[in-house]
């Protein structure tokens, strides 16, 4: 039922989004000049304080105007009646008004001239409300105003100091943009990338995406210098989105990656989202299909999805596929050949002169073929000459660099030395991921490559992967930039 | 070459076998009475060290005889020039002297009547060195002695609290046991277990295999009491290993699961273990469908080998395969179900009796199908009340329960209200699994799960994986069973 009424809502809004399409207003979702806390509360646990709380600690340094009528200061700044007592202009406003009082909210700020609507409150078409929605759409367009939600945990965009989220707000800066049409899912991930220390630029919540779509967002990501990679999260598209889905997604591959998770792939999970979001899921093979052409990289779980977005994130694009796998064990250095096989990498096979360089860095018991093991006996001069080979050698484009934990080389010191040498080597333009095993110091030097640029995971499986998806990457760049 | 080279020395061991294989010794690789360490050194950072020093600190509590010409002390203990000045009997010795002198102390080993000799020491067939290795079998086999290794990081078991390994030393005690062909592999992944409290009751290096093989321990762990779920990496059986490797397999695995990590699965990955660990590595699809033949669960990461045995050691084996997903989250809820036709878990379709039931459990808003949402609103009494149903309703086999973080409901209260109901309902004999997504709270929440006997993973779909994995078990068990 939730779907036929949204195919209605979703024709009438595709109607209107001809006219709000090229709206300079989206910017305003990430750089708002002011926002207006609709609904902010006094009261700690009240979505209405959490989001002012956190828009207001993260350092945002535009004006905040908390509208409460039955307040007259919150958090110390003073209070308004209605947004349009605001003696200033309104760029963003933030809706948490129970669901019967948004319509009218809406329309004061529309009156406002609010630039963008960003509909917190839930109880529109996601529970069958879908004339509250269509309402909420045609005062947006009376007034030029976009509206992100309605249903939604808010946006949060780091470069901008802005978390207007009720999540978490220790966000770590960072190149990854997330797109998410799932909201628990959305806020449970925004405190695990705190947790893993991915770097995020923008996190948006999507919800009923009444009006505001994955693809309004993209574009200005796509144009923005602190974002390099793009994920999202999508359980489905509704009828009239999918063409445009695919046509502008184009667009915005040419201009940085863009990774996926589509949700709902197979027939039991297509109607769970049809009942949770309300998407007409179509066929995972269109969706599929759609994705290749559009040169969007589909990750099948959300740690694929940010293992690659790390890689993205931190190192060149490819310029070539010739691999090479550094290695101190040769279990994981197996395990990174099958990966490499199974991902479509290419091993390099090295020549006999550049099989003698790599003779030069390693005990005799080792092996200079690809996987190219120094053996457990490997300390950290082994892999800087190693990675120095590496890095200069014509005949490599990609480094795998593999560590086993082993009591004679700690995995901190060589994390230190890796970055060292990749900073060294940043002309060269080739992309390095790390697979290190172990216990707890190795967790720490993961961290540590991590916050140095250098994507690293906890197994040599993950790190092949990741260098996989920036082939794939490559691949289709280069075919469409012919 | 290597690989020509091993085949005449497995050919010539695997005939010796046939007078070994009833060889009660192998209990003296886990619950030896008394250990002697030929070669045990007063030097860190010596492996000779390192060894003596975890078997004394790990609290093991037979006699233990250090054995060094050179020394008259060693950590408090008096030193032997050699292992038969020693006044008492002696079932396991560990040799960490260098490779010259390999076969003199094996042959003192064997008159003094060792059980078991671990060879810790490298440099032989793994190097080429066939005949030293030919010649410590012929030497084992005159007197009845069985060997690990040689080219091996030990053996642990916990039970006894014995490790004698130069891993680390404060393993998890636990049902798992862990036989591991690699050793640097294997080592790294003793930190591993311990920083992700992975309860280990053996730990086994396997090296060259010159004697005792994963089927001879597998044999011992099957028997058991504290081992509830065998691990393996494998890179390669050896000729002759492999029909001994199905026929022993399909037995051990009627008494446990076995799960196996073969590696170089791929063409590349083949030849790299063939040059590692000199297997022969044979086709894939030869060890894929004798795997399946012999009833071995095959995991492809060693994440995955890991997550399926959390699963089979705390939780009992499936009845059946009807499975519900209980949820906080819908976009979570999509994911699991993905995984879930993906991996072949059937999710039940409930009554209406039974949606009726689940209907109690959650706000006006949620969903009483399959996945049953909770929705963001649940509180600990939403999930217990669930989770109260499922146990109770006899359409219910096995248990999903996810959770994203929300900010009313704290993951770790929810973590102690799963524990409890489990707990309540254990005579139940279905096995629950939990995905957790959310940031250092959330991660806490699911060490409590993991500690107090429920499999908890950090995605919806590793949780369902490893569901799957315990349901293909049991299918496998019932077919044979009939």
């Amino acid at each position: 039922m939730y779907i036929e009424v949204y195919v209605e809502v979703r024709a009438h809004i595709y109607m209107s989004r001809v006219m709000l399409m090229a709206d300079p207003n989206i910017e305003a979702l990430f750089r708002p000049r002011s926002i207006a806390v609709i609904g902010a509360s006094r009261h700690p646990g009240k979505i209405g304080y959490t989001i002012l709380k956190n828009i207001l600690e993260c350092g945002y340094k535009g004006k905040v105007y908390p509208v409460n009528p039955k307040a007259d200061q919150i958090m110390g700044l003073k209070a308004y009646k209605s947004v349009l007592e605001i003696p200033d202009e309104v760029d963003m406003a933030i809706v948490v008004v129970p669901e019967p009082l948004v319509l009218k909210v809406a329309e004061e700020a529309g009156k406002k001239g609010v630039k963008v609507l960003v509909v917190i409150t839930s109880g529109f078409s996601e529970v069958g409300n879908v004339e509250a929605e269509k309402k909420l759409v045609e005062i947006a367009r009376k007034y030029g105003m976009r509206v992100l939600g309605p249903n939604i945990f808010g946006v949060a965009y780091t470069p901008a100091n802005l978390n207007a989220t009720f999540g978490p707000k220790d966000l770590r800066a960072g190149p990854i943009a997330f797109i998410t049409q799932s909201g628990a899912l959305g806020i449970a991930l925004m405190g695990w990338t705190i947790m893993e220390e991915i770097g995020i630029s923008a996190i948006v919540s999507m919800g009923n995406m009444c009006d505001i779509d994955p693809v309004d967002v993209s574009h200005y990501l796509a144009d923005d210098p602190n974002t390099r990679v793009i994920t999202i999260y999508l359980e489905g598209l509704k009828p009239g989105q999918g063409r445009r889905f695919i046509t502008e997604m184009k667009k915005i591959t040419m201009k940085k990656p863009v990774i996926v998770i589509k949700a709902g792939r197979s027939k039991r999970g297509a109607q769970a989202a049809a009942s949770h979001t309300g998407s007409l899921a179509g066929s995972d093979q269109i969706y599929s299909a759609a994705f290749k052409q559009a040169g969007i990289l589909r990750a099948l779980t959300v740690e694929e999805m940010f293992d690659w977005a790390r890689a993205f994130a931190e190192q060149p694009i490819p310029r070539g596929e010739k691999t090479i796998i550094i290695t101190n064990g040769g279990g994981v250095g197996v395990l990174a050949t099958d990966a490499a096989e199974e991902h479509g990498v290419e091993l390099v096979v090295p020549s006999g002169k550049l099989k003698e360089e790599f003779r030069k860095t390693m005990p005799w018991f080792g092996s200079p073929k690809n996987p190219v093991d120094l053996t457990g006996q490997a300390v950290v001069d082994n892999y800087v000459k190693a990675l120095e080979v590496a890095y200069e050698s014509p005949e490599i484009d990609n480094i795998v660099v593999l560590y086993c934990r082993t009591a004679i080389l700690d995995p901190r010191d060589l994390a230190k030395a890796i970055i060292e040498v990749a900073k060294k080597h940043k002309d060269k333009q080739k992309p390095i991921v790390a697979g290190f095993v172990g216990g707890y110091d190795t967790y720490e030097a993961m961290k540590i490559l991590n916050r140095n640029g250098i994507p690293a995971y906890p197994s040599p499986e993950r790190a092949v992967a990741s260098l996989a998806a920036m082939i794939k990457y490559m691949r289709y760049r280069k075919k469409k930039e012919k």
